[in-house]
């Protein structure tokens, strides 16, 4: 299958309209894998274990999740299967907001069937729907972003504008275009001259892995750097914008992220440099007030601290770092405060981190806000 | 030889006095390999290629190495071929001031030798005084850490002070106890319970490598986290102080260390934490007066950040992280602002961050300084 060898998307709905096919992102940029999802497992594991990752890609495959959870469903009690399978799906990772979004979302389309025969349908019309809202969504933040990047080029005199960004938020963390990097596409395609920092992200390396991989793949200049360059980076005037995802942003504006992200917002608050976080719609959590203390942040294997995995003569390996008998924490996410983000780009502009300002573009989200 | 198997300094003159042996620091933790370092030549190398590295060692390895350029300096116009040695020591990493400031004491301690034998005994002697200042400096810089250590310890109801350094400050970076290290080792020493936050330390992982090796020798409870994951720890309370060596301190407070170590200070800068830097004087520059536009950083070998090594199957091996088609960068350093720093472990104190209190501690400089 073509679109196998060299996908543009990391999901897609499998043509027997039973299973779906994602990307193994895991072993991205060494190898190109394909994994076929079947059953509601398959999407517990392959979120979990980082198949897929990326808050809106987490959700888009929660969305066909719950789709296959209606597949295997029985006739009979199928509602309350639909229902366990959903809450199963729900519990995969406790970070990204968008999972909870989805699952709710497509379940709560389903919820009217009166057989499972629609529920079916109704569950892949709105995974589909949801698949189709976060490309578009992506478009527009991309479309937002771009300006913001044209303005810094007004002031460069035909000098690369140069964007550091931490973990990726690209279309392989989304569908298409990607989060942080669809203002970084929408740029390089307007022909303003770009140049991307890539932190590497660690632990799992998202950043030299796949986003390194995204760019290269576009023709983008880019250059991996540890996490702990971009200080200096930003210190020396060799950074004018910092662009990162999130996994969740509350609706006062505090930014969940991967962990180190907060770390690079302070040196950019430090040096003057705009911090801007892409998100779209589904990404915000209308509920929390105070993400520091409220998001809950995922801690994972300590193995993916002390191995690190990459290529040697051909082969995928991992090699252990630290002695094996020191311990080593995983802490996934971190969170940045509202007051160090410069402005969110979003699907429906861009606006300033604070609760006003990102209402002010969702006022249809305050009656949920303020129940 | 039994010191060879297991030595508790990174570095020591071989007993024929016609060479000196050091760790070789590359491999560890996997492998304890001792090299012996025999001409000039080998000396720059180990210094370049990180063999032996950390501020205090890198002097005194140079210190050693200026006496080995004596030693194979030929009787008839061994001055010259004495003093363009040195140079070539000096030349070999740019950013330790310990580097040029043991190859100059030794040089001067050396200048008046009327014959290639004086010159010898001479530069022997003054190296073997450098390592032993170096010794006691660590000592007493244990000792008023300690201090500050005990004072947070007495608000903590027995529960371990929890302390995060970033690279290794250990006594593989010096000669015995290390300059960040020593006030843990003293701490532990005198039974205040202790955990050390060890930042792996992209792109050599002298943290995740050096650190928990040094700790875990010692049986200091220590964990292994990301770069990355310190702002979140010190967002949640996690850490009571950060304390990290340096490789060149202006006189005017401000510290270049390993890059990364300017966005912790930032991170202890907004949640209240101490950030202390602990070092001899050797390691002060009293000729600039700003680090972050003065200070030379050394810019490496971009492989180092795109192949990690490790242990696989008993094996060590470098891995490829990124595609091998991305380019990367390897800023070694980075500056942390005065502002930032809460205070100096010195041999002599701790002062604050600020010209007058060091000058304070280290009134025999100002002579020098206003040169």
């Amino acid at each position: 299958m073509a679109m196998a060898q060299n996908p543009n998307r990391p999901i897609w709905l499998h043509e027997s309209n039973r299973s779906i096919q994602v990307i193994d992102q895991r072993l991205l940029p060494h190898e190109l894998k394909i994994l076929t999802l079947s059953t509601v497992d398959d999407v517990v594991y392959a979120i979990c274990e980082m198949v897929v990752r990326g808050a809106p890609l987490i959700g888009v495959t929660a969305a066909y999740g719950v789709y296959l959870a209606g597949l295997s469903a029985p006739e009979n009690g199928y509602a309350s299967y639909f229902e366990a399978a959903c809450q199963k799906i729900k519990a995969a990772r406790p970070t990204a907001v968008n999972l909870a979004w989805a699952v709710d979302r497509v379940s709560a389309a389903a919820a009217s069937a009166s057989s499972v025969e629609t529920l079916r349908r109704l569950a892949l019309a709105e995974a589909d729907a949801i698949c189709r809202m976060e490309v578009d969504n992506c478009r527009r933040i991309g479309r937002y972003g771009l300006e913001l990047i044209r303005r810094i080029a007004e002031k460069k005199n035909g000098e690369p504008v140069r964007i550091l960004t931490h973990c990726n938020a690209g279309w392989l963390a989304c569908v298409e275009y990607g989060t942080a990097t669809a203002p970084i596409y929408a740029a390089h395609e307007a022909g303003i001259p770009i140049h991307v920092w890539v932190d590497e992200t660690r632990p799992l390396n998202q950043g030299a892995r796949l986003t390194a991989w995204e760019l290269g793949r576009a023709g983008i200049p880019h250059t991996v750097i540890t996490d702990n360059a971009g200080g200096h980076l930003m210190q020396h005037r060799m950074v004018d914008a910092v662009m990162v995802g999130t996994d969740r942003t509350t609706h006062t504006g505090d930014v969940a992220n991967k962990i180190g992200t907060y770390l690079k917002a302070l040196a950019a608050r430090d040096n003057g440099i705009p911090f801007y976080v892409a998100l779209p719609s589904s990404t915000f959590d209308w509920t929390l007030e105070d993400g520091v203390q409220q998001i809950p942040i995922e801690e994972r294997n300590p193995e993916e601290v002390t191995l690190v995995q990459g290529l040697h003569d051909g082969k995928i390996f991992s090699v252990r770092v630290p002695p094996e008998t020191s311990p080593a924490a995983n802490y996934a996410f971190d969170v940045t405060p509202a007051r160090l983000v410069t402005g969110f780009i979003t699907e429906r502009g861009v606006c300033n981190a604070t609760k006003e300002s990102i209402l002010s573009l969702f006022p249809d989200k305050i009656s949920k806000n303020s129940n």
